[in-house]
């Protein structure tokens, strides 16, 4: 009996323009639905469905890459049930999917969720890209040696990620906000671009043509004004368009894994952060299938 | 190369408990996302995805009828595409849908969307059962010969399934607000149990024992202050909990289709209306499936 | 030149059905948007734009009376313009409304804006009727002697009636809230129903019949549930079936004026606030100006 | 009898500052509270009226311009009731009502609603001005041949005017969204400025000094940051200061009509989007009366 | 040099009318900000801020109790500052505030977050009254083994509650949802009074007259309708006025510990559960330091 | 007994970083929660409040100063009651608490509010400076005579500045919105910056090395699309980044009190207003505490 069936894309089941075919798609999206260590202002958790919900009012075309979204292959995998309140085994089991589909041989690209759940995609990464660069746009430097008497948590993910890679495969952008250690640490140990991040990002492209690249972005890298929706916003960051012209940057990258996380749909009952995170995850995917390979 | 994939019930993509097999299922879900011609507030279109969303946080045993969703069998099909602003056009779409539910031997269980596409499974139905009796739950007659210009509205429905079936084949509970004319119509054609719905279902039940019925839910017979997320709401009406017995009435009847109306959840930010109409689904699936057959 | 000109009622100018012809009105709407003296929760100011503008959303006939509005005369003033911030000049520019209402022949139905503006035609229906008596129904007794230094506003509104009128003059029916001597003065000095609202009302009917009656009515004495739009909201009140009930009491009154205060908008996003309003102002002006006369 | 009735302005019913006088009007407001075809986020049909609300807390002074409303003369039509639901009878009714404005020597300042009902008064601008030029103003190019198989919708809406004027007589100005084959189409037919207002519009300027110029604005070529509030938003735009400054080209302009769409203000609980339309219209107001005659 | 400094209870960083001396304090408000466990819908930390923040809203006088906040002595102590994301710590954190209080001879007044954190207070009190029973009013029976793999949460803490004290010493009221297994159990095991609250507590209040008693509400034992703004509303509740009445029941036994839990005032724009908790919680204070002693 | 008692930061009831000791602080908190001469969108009363309860999400390290809120000592002193609806009082009683703080030594520091509430700290702080300039950064000059028949209310309070200080002690930068009178009068008397705000600030800067000066900032200052929660929002401002310049700029001032008012948080659900606020309120501590002296 054939079933009665209708597209899973018409009401955001899947992120736009998305393959059913697994096995053909070059990048995978996935979701990355945990809020449980945001310190003021959950719901984050809620991010990667409201992004692909409101992906289906996007055109399918860049005019900006003029490439379309029917040229390459995609696949949505939907969210991974994380255990609530659990944040060391949800990084686990996030780290494990991202692995599987790194062995694949295809691009995770993930949707977050608070930014602590990078911590899984990046041990992913390392481990199967030995000399691995890791890009980071942010609001926060997120380089706090623990926090709350965690160790791995939204604010100290890039602490550990430059343990484990160490600060000079570190790029951050954007940065401008922190504790007074975070910011001396950076400035001592990562390739650090405080405030601004189209001029760091051009230079970091001009230096890593041929490496492996990680690129995270927090969505409070944009001032709340384009991006209210988030847990921690930060007045005084750059525009949604220069944060689309960074995107337009990675052409030139061999971009091995991508996450956009911190989008808190709650906060943004305008829905504009999810809406630019969309189009941002549709620029990546144009972006990145090019460059990737 | 098996997929990376998720539990698609995990964020709403399905109702609760959904099976992913058609052929198995005994009851089949559909969403009409239509909301176009709508008065005053719209928002219904989004009724379908919403109460999906939420229906993930309900249990699924009900204590009500000491019941549980594994213990049946029912697959989501997912929304209907249909064509923005062309009410005839995506009536005609349903109409098509539920036929071919019905016609695989199975009950459709339609999610509104506004009243009007009620017409679609309605007319269905009555092809199929030619003896078929309409249940009406609503705050509104919907009984006008025509509103606007249009000969099948939300407003218009019920006038169009009297001329179809005939008054006596129709029952109508909780009906609070109309013009003179409806009232008028109601008394003189049909089953009309205004402002109260027990008392007059539980009539019906008595009557209509053995005959197919199908039974269609406007959110708003029941008061704004339990399900404020609808667009033409109607104050006092009956509470959440008259509805959820109303529904188990409903286990004494051969119900061979269901649609719940009406649910507009940009008008409710607190989520109730969705999760009423989550858990009138479950109910509905639980007294349906064991009385149908 | 004949004016390109639509139907004001369309877009909420005037409350449903309202005649553009003063001289052939039975009664007068009018709006007090005022709520600066209000504790906590501004918004009421609101009230009555948003009162007209669901208003198109009913029905003109009313099953309940079995009356119709086209059957009748009313006509909409618009809101009064207030001098934000200076409570004692707008309740006497209110006044004077209200007086020139009454001296035109015509019932005065005000909309709210918060309680201290019944201070107002209060004062303009005494004058004009010697042996007026007011019926009261809220949540709060609004029986200070002052409040926050001032002698007039929302909470001392009903101790001004009270000394103006007498407390044998005064019936409040629904209260319950307010300070230790707020309730033992009610009970000495007032027919002080607190708590329920219909068994008072019925026997205030059967006492008052050929009586000139004022009648206020706060938004509040309706539990929260299902009027959530308001400033001073009180857990634990009737059901808005229950005020519809009352309102339908009054049909045995000779009712000369009438306020619903109270509403505020920006607190209820659902609107149900509103629409339960607008509802009754439908059914005060079928029940009133049947009665009045 | 002399009404008692208050300023229409001050609750919002008419345009800050608008004359009751039709005939010595030089341009005339009204509403198109259409949104039946908008694909995904409705709500626009509440544009006009919210816009008309919020005008009032506007000066009525333009320092951009130094002139004052005072010193020109336009009258408010309110709103046309369309038939629900029915997008060729609503644009048709449209089309009328701007007709019959030109026909009286006026300038037709249209609210909407979605884009679609810009179909009306081009249309009706059209045929009195046998050489009309269009500039287009938003974020999408509304170029499709046709859209969920309806000739006539707001994707459509700029293809349609193609038509009727030849690409030669339209411009487009930041447009950063459409199907590949609609920047094809824009960059072969029209005088195509992508991503960009205020190059192209200059460059508009002095080409049409004399011709009779109708002008649409979809708010949505603002950036999501200034007008979150509508229906189709697209992150990337131009600053709500970028499109004052476009109006304030059109002084150099025989501007014989004008629209501004899209404005969905339940999208928008800041009601900033409102607020920017309501200061767009002062100055076109003040630029338009101005230099057209 | 004497500070500047104003009323604490103005801008509710107090509950109203708490004396600032710990020391002559009956009973201790305490707020435990935790949900990090919440399955779907979080923000129930900001429960016990808002609480505060609307208590200066409400009448410090009971009509229904005739008693005065002036009356009686308690202390408002803030929240407890809990290590985001890592349940355990929390709760031990919690279990050793109460436990504090207790020793101190004081009545722990607990504001919650989500239910998890009851395990905290309940523990401490067990430890110091060995007969302690335990009053449970929810909409859910919060009973199962274990939750997602975590042996304490929201969905467990009875469960626990179960095995620490024995079942006959827990009563149950109020339950509608839970799993087949949980109202097994709970059938088994418990006072199990499931749908109703005032019979059985009636009935518990007979047979405990003399025993310690530890009260712990969930505010979803009332009707979403009354209080919307809860993480898992569950439709077919008690009403507001129900739980006064069944507070007010309290009077009659010796509580030495209460608790109210799962307020989420992101959840309800309209404030109407806060207000409602911070009713509840003043009805408790009269209520609870009348009775204790 | 020592008391429990936690952290009273860390739920928002002073801001982030206080000293509890009065006697040590250099500057002083304190917020002035009035709104009833609000024209259109009162709730500026929840000002304070809100932007205290967000500070707790801020860094107390700024990256742009180099400086850290531990280096420096300030109090917060809470919300002072008001008398509602009472504007003479009200800000009589501020201009009291301001004068006792400037006469302890200290750097008032106004949270508010409307902006009428200035009045009450320049009074206070002219009476003690008698060369006090006073710097003013608005979207309106606050320049009429009278307003709605007061004398002293937001839209007058730089008139009434004026005419105590002389024009030439006043300066205004950012001003877009006003009447043409207003625009006028400050062109001939007050140092005039219209439109911008960097380049005025930057001269009077160079002109008052020495002078004492007062600083009072509108945080409609700013586009809506960075600060959308204030009463009047006026389109066309400058960025958030341009304000926390221009704070920076005033460590070359000697400033003697500061406030921030117009801050309407329930205007803003996304809270970007409050935030903004209270990062400004942090940059303020750190530039004056420094300045001053």
């Amino acid at each position: 009996m054939r079933p009665v069936r209708f597209d899973p894309a018409f009401t955001g089941e899947v992120f736009l323009g998305a393959t059913p075919d697994y096995g053909e798609a070059r990048a995978v999206i996935y979701g990355m639905p945990m809020d449980w260590t945001v310190s003021f202002r959950p719901g984050a958790r809620l991010g990667p469905r409201r992004i692909r919900e409101v992906s289906v009012g996007l055109e399918e075309y860049s005019p900006y890459l003029d490439r379309h979204l029917e040229d390459i292959r995609y696949y949505d995998a939907g969210d991974i049930p994380l255990p609530f309140g659990n944040p060391s085994a949800s990084i686990e089991r996030i780290r494990a999917v991202a692995g599987r589909i790194l062995d694949d041989g295809k691009i995770p690209i993930g949707l977050g969720g608070e930014h602590a759940v990078t911590w899984g995609p990046v041990q992913a990464a390392a481990s199967r890209y030995p000399d691995l660069v890791l890009l980071h746009l942010d609001a926060h430097g997120d380089l706090r040696e623990e926090y709350e008497g965690e160790t791995v948590s939204h604010a100290t993910v890039m602490r550990r990620a430059v343990e484990l890679l160490g600060g000079d495969r570190v790029w951050q952008f954007g940065i401008r906000s922190g504790t007074r250690e975070e910011f001396r640490f950076a400035r001592e140990h990562t390739h650090f671009h405080p405030f601004e991040v189209l001029p760091g990002l051009t230079e970091a492209c001009a230096a890593l043509a041929d490496r492996p690249v990680y690129v995270t972005v927090d969505i409070d890298v944009v001032d709340p004004a384009f991006a209210p929706g988030t847990g921690t916003a930060e007045p005084g960051g750059i525009s949604s368009a220069e944060l689309l012209q960074a995107i337009h940057l990675l052409r030139g990258l061999r971009v091995v894994g991508f996450d956009l996380v911190e989008v808190s749909p709650p906060l943004d009952p305008t829905e504009q952060t999810q809406i630019l995170a969309a189009k941002v995850i549709r620029e990546v995917l144009l972006a990145v299938t090019e460059s990737a390979g």
